[in-house]
């Protein structure tokens, strides 16, 4: 069935059963001009909107609409996590055609409901509208943290340690393979579909005391010259030390292309980068999911890598900015 | 300059400034992957988001791009005011074509923070994309409201008095002669391009303890409908109560039209439409721009309009339904 047959205000009425999924800070969900929610005590609120457009950030051509749900939620969760806070409320818009089959609708909603569900996130708002274009969905989510426990980018301190979670160039490996279609890949083709946020170990580095913390969702190279730029400090990498997936190496062998390219310049793993005293060194090592990567110096705003052979090369802040044209 | 040219991060920089104008509750506003603010003690939040596309909510046909910005914050703020409750944050999102000449985009915001300012509403956050096809602007408002004092749609009560605020179908008065390109029609020209939400209006309506309260966005034959139904009563309101512009009288003569029908089924006028126990109507009458229009009685689900020659008409919730073909 098409939207237009459905009705703008039908297809709202359809979506809006099983939106709570932490009814205890939800007075009134969907269905009024406002929906109703109460705050914690004790916290400070974390607010991130999203925008992602069919043919710009999604396609159906290397995702299934569930994957489009899915990975939109992720997007936003990963705010939450970069900021070492707990997920609490969504809401959402999305501008369709009305031509739009209301099944692909129902598939990017499952993918969204799923993601929710798993992180206690509920939706407590949604607006439905008409577009002649390519569909637009926003997410805004809001998220809790411990009273003045945010941590923030701006917070590396010279001779803290740089960390970074699971492997990076994840998800950019598994679209690559989609792209070229090749056969295998199987593990980084779900890493790009399906991305997960790092909301519990956002939440248990913030309660270790890392200073500063961003997620990865344009590549490394741009989140670590963000953390440089906020923080005014020089940050050193290791580029044996960048934890890359077999399938990386495999693909970029078999491309011919730079392995670590994928970690740098790959969009969307929505892993954390983050700077920890040196202190904390001995309980980061013993975290699973967790590589130390490089150092935090003093000196100009500039991202370094060390390659294998000792050369020491300038990470520019290149990445996924939506307007350059390459 | 073209969005291409200035780049998406460039253009998020040059628009942040100028962006928090109620600091009390702001701990970090724009800049990391969340803006981190605070709540008040013994309030319940309040939470709407809104989509407006460009070719389908508004038109540069017969708006500024200064206008857009105002009306699509009137438009976020009068669902805060239709609960009673005072906005506080908001977060932006827009879609926009590379192509766009930035001094539109700036005008856009422009108007935003123009009416931001006003309420003393802090923008908190913002994503810029790049969309092929028309402009999509989402805003997500976040409000508060003395705990348990939320004014919901569901608690009209029979015997209530209906009542409305100021002037109903003025904006679309002004639209109207808009599109028929008529001179005059100065003050709902106005009215249709810098309509303006009741937030002052809702809050006192709500100390004074009306029961029930909508904001008329669709025309207020859809929103009495919606009070009928959440309230699970029968609606009555006589059509010489009805406030109308003596422009709206003009151009319904004009143009051989009925002129409470701009009213009933015209769009974006953000006043407020209430139902109130009858102790109220001394302090009700006694308040600048309100007007007692009706009665809620028990019985069926139903919306019905006195006419001056006493017949009966049932009222449809028809109104400004973006999907269903007219």
């Amino acid at each position: 069935m098409q939207l237009k047959q459905i009705g703008e205000f039908n297809f709202i009425c359809h979506i809006q059963s099983d939106t709570i999924y932490n009814p205890d800070t939800v007075i009134q969900g969907i269905g009024d001009d406002c929906a109703i929610y109460n705050t914690s005590e004790h916290v400070n609120q974390l607010i991130s909107t999203d925008t992602m457009v069919e043919g710009i950030h999604f396609s159906f051509h290397y995702m299934m609409p569930y994957d489009v749900g899915y990975r939109l939620m992720s997007a936003n969760l990963s705010d939450i996590a970069a900021m070492g806070g707990t997920p609490k409320q969504v809401v959402l818009s999305v501008a369709a055609p009305d031509y739009i089959d209301t099944d692909i609708l129902d598939e990017i909603y499952r993918g969204i409901k799923d993601q929710c569900k798993k992180y206690g996130v509920n939706i407590l708002g949604g607006d439905t509208v008409r577009i002649e274009g390519p569909m637009v969905w926003t997410v805004t989510i809001i998220g809790e943290v411990p009273q003045g426990c945010a941590v923030l980018r701006s917070g590396a301190q010279i001779s803290d340690v740089v960390g970074v979670t699971n492997y990076l160039g994840y998800a950019a490996t598994g679209l690559s393979a989609l792209m070229y279609s090749l056969d295998g890949y199987t593990m980084t083709k779900i890493g790009h579909q399906r991305p997960e946020p790092q909301v519990f170990l956002g939440q248990r580095l913030r309660d270790l005391g890392v200073h500063s913390m961003n997620d990865i969702s344009d590549g490394l190279a741009s989140e670590l010259n963000e953390i440089a730029s906020a923080s005014s400090v020089s940050i050193v990498i290791e580029e044996k030390a960048i934890p890359l997936h077999a399938e990386t190496y495999a693909l970029a062998e078999h491309l011919q292309t730079n392995p670590v390219d994928y970690a740098l310049y790959g969009g969307e793993d929505f892993q954390l980068v983050f700077t920890a005293p040196k202190s904390l060194v001995p309980q980061l090592q013993d975290m699973d999911g967790i590589s130390l990567i490089g150092e935090v110096l003093s000196g100009p705003t500039v991202v370094q890598m060390v390659t294998p052979d000792k050369t020491v090369k300038t990470i520019e802040a290149k990445g996924y900015n939506h307007f350059h044209e390459s």
